[in-house]
């Protein structure tokens, strides 16, 4: 369809959603995208260019006739602004910037001096204030006269004559009220303001928890800077997902389905590297007992059984410690309980399955040595896995890292070195 | 502290909010939660209560005195009555809808009727309506007027005299609007009614693309019946991730770092017997090059680098493959782009490790025709792995079944009977 016919293209795309159409855009490949913009670029508009995914958004700036771009620009609040240009080298990003009006631009600028990821970064400058003392009527009449107001808000930020926030106003409640309703009065009683250097992370933990709506957001001094409203808070909650879940897989966070082939190489080579060499260290533990695997071959057709329970063991056990960890569910007031338990956990799957594959190994190759042997194996190992599941995370979490980084490399190469070690040095010593 | 002292305990408490306490709760073991609800029962209230994990809620239910169970229930929204009530036994939910008033107590079994995980049950009965013909200063009255409202609101839904939504207006727009304005002129543009039957999952989707803060319900007469806001979707947008993840990593999807060791063991175990039967499988395949192991004992110790380097680039495609489907950015339109794609990764991967490995063979054992057949066995295995890991979950997705659902598990497999069948087929065809 995008292979010609503006008006048609336009017609189709008329009654759809700017993320819709986003979408779509993110789902051509390179070409075909050129072509669609060639056609449609003049009816990019903001609410389309906040949307588009920042792997390809640079393609798209580039496309855009330089008009059409500053109209876009204008319409969007300040925090798609600093989204959009945040990426951008020096140069675009003034010329992206020129196109705002003076306070505008101040905004932007104000938001880009906070660090990446914060919610400096995802707030919006545009808000509403009052004074408390300020009635309901008042509050009204100010409203009808302001000819510029933001696009959504859902509450009425109340500040003090220095600009920090001192409570907030649903405007469900105030609609509700008498017009010489004191706005003071009306204010909710939960009220949480958020630092504009907090992790991006942690307001969207924040939101989550608290069932935030909008926030307001102040600078060192508690001053009123901007507001940060529930649906970023969500993009940034399923950001975050997102990268955990990427990272537990061992593929670079911003993987996506759109890349392209060459950078899916690029961010998947690394950790493919990686666990070539833990494999590598693996395989020496095996080499230790080459005499003792000719010996007994059937030590060779069991061990990845062993190994494959230990990392599946402790892939469990790591997945729900990074994401109790995520949620803020395990702290250092349950941490011992937890790990316990985990440990306890670790050693009931291990005497299960050391009876499963004891039988299983009793009635394949006949030996109740080899048995004893497995069995021991799957203790150890499922023990071990359980450990390794829990403290790993703990431990990159305490350093400051991110629990899911890595995790899951350093977990299956621990839980084979043990499973092979305990495996294979267990049978050189009872079946030799 | 939560050893004797009430009045202390309310105070420490009192300036918490609802979800902080809630997980103070949750994180208490079960026989000091015990200690903990005698003491301070009188105070719960519906907030807490519907911040409380389903996991504990039942226990905390049973301790509640019967007057403090129904003052929290009555205080309520539809919305969290349902989600209380709905895994209850009959008995018990009787017992709790007795407290309700007659309206309420008929929007809650309203909402019960609809499937388990639908929007049906996500909604709360509450909504603002109100005709398109009515002026700002109409509606400002009627508010005014209004004894009853819901304790949050964010728009304004209009309907046609059949109760058939046609639009919303944001109360920030209507506060800024004259009192003669109509409300009908003040609508959003983007307006989307969700079916009471479509799927909590979907309805986290829809609002985290399309930005809505709030959205009603129909019934299939297109009838209002309820209304859904963002905090809801944002909380099942996290469960669906929660589930995602832990069901990739093969851990039961209500898996949390608070359940017991038997619960614990009774979510685990299962997984783990399936991947002993894989392991078993793939055991198998080894057992039938005994001879050549035997013969090749440097088989068996590159043997698990093969079997890991196709795990690890098949749990990477899979988990990306897994989340495409869950964000919808892969459909119908682009599967065979993105299938070639990772056909084409698998290839290129399989060639760059072949190298590697095929030149720590050489060095390592000093056979060139050993180092060829591990090359060989790894282009095979992760071209395989990419396909397996993109194949699989498109397969279950195409069934109906949960796309992360064990896919992890069938992948593994895959990856390990095709690794060890190449490696060792071809190592007893060219070594021997």
């Amino acid at each position: 369809i995008a292979m010609g016919d503006k008006a048609r293209l336009n017609d189709l795309l008329e009654p759809m959603h700017a993320a819709d159409i986003a979408d779509i855009i993110e789902r051509l490949d390179p070409s075909r995208r050129r072509d669609f913009l060639e056609l449609y670029a003049g009816e990019i508009d903001g609410e389309i260019l906040s949307e588009i995914d920042e792997a390809i958004r640079e393609q798209v700036l580039e496309q855009l006739p330089p008009e059409v771009l500053a109209d876009a620009v204008r319409e969007m609040d300040s925090d798609d602004v600093v989204d959009l240009v945040e990426d951008l080298d020096e140069e675009d990003r003034e010329g992206i910037l020129a196109a705002l009006d003076d306070s505008d631009r101040a905004a932007v600028q104000q938001s880009l001096t906070y660090p990446e990821y914060s919610a400096g970064r995802l707030m919006q400058s545009e808000v509403v204030t009052a004074p408390e003392h300020w009635t309901v009527g008042e509050m009204i009449d100010f409203l009808r006269a302001e000819e510029w107001l933001p696009e959504q808000f859902y509450h009425v930020i109340l500040v003090d004559p220095r600009r920090h926030p001192v409570g907030y106003v649903q405007l469900g409640r105030m609609l509700a009220a008498k017009r010489d309703a004191l706005l003071g009065t009306l204010r909710e009683d939960s009220f949480r303001t958020i630092s504009a250097y907090a992790e991006e992370g942690d307001v969207a933990y924040a939101f989550n928890q608290y069932h935030l709506i909008s926030a307001p957001v102040v600078d060192k001094d508690d001053r009123l800077v901007g507001v940060i409203t529930i649906d970023d808070a969500m993009a940034v909650l399923d950001e975050e997902h997102e990268e955990d879940i990427l990272l537990l897989a061992g593929v670079g966070e911003d993987s996506s389905i759109t890349d392209s082939v060459t950078e899916t190489l690029r961010r998947r080579i690394p950790w493919l590297m990686v666990n070539v060499c833990t494999a590598i260290v693996s395989s020496l533990v095996i080499s230790i007992f080459e005499t003792t695997i000719t010996d007994f071959v059937a030590l060779a057709v069991l061990m990845p059984i062993v190994a494959s329970m230990g990392g599946n063991a402790g892939t469990q056990t790591l997945t729900v410690a990074v994401r109790a960890l995520a949620t803020k569910s395990l702290t250092t007031g349950n941490v011992w309980r937890v790990v316990r338990r985990e440990a306890m956990v670790g050693l009931l799957n291990g005497l299960t399955f050391a009876v499963v594959m004891g039988v299983v190994a009793w009635f394949w190759f006949g030996g109740i040595s080899l048995a004893g042997v497995i069995g021991m194996a799957m203790i150890v190992n499922l023990a071990i896995a359980a450990l390794a599941g829990v403290l790993i995370p703990l431990t990159l979490d305490k350093l400051g890292a991110d629990p899911a980084l890595a995790s899951g490399t350093f977990v299956m190469t621990m839980t084979d070195v043990v499973g092979f070690f305990t495996f294979l040095g267990l049978a050189s010593m009872v079946l030799v």
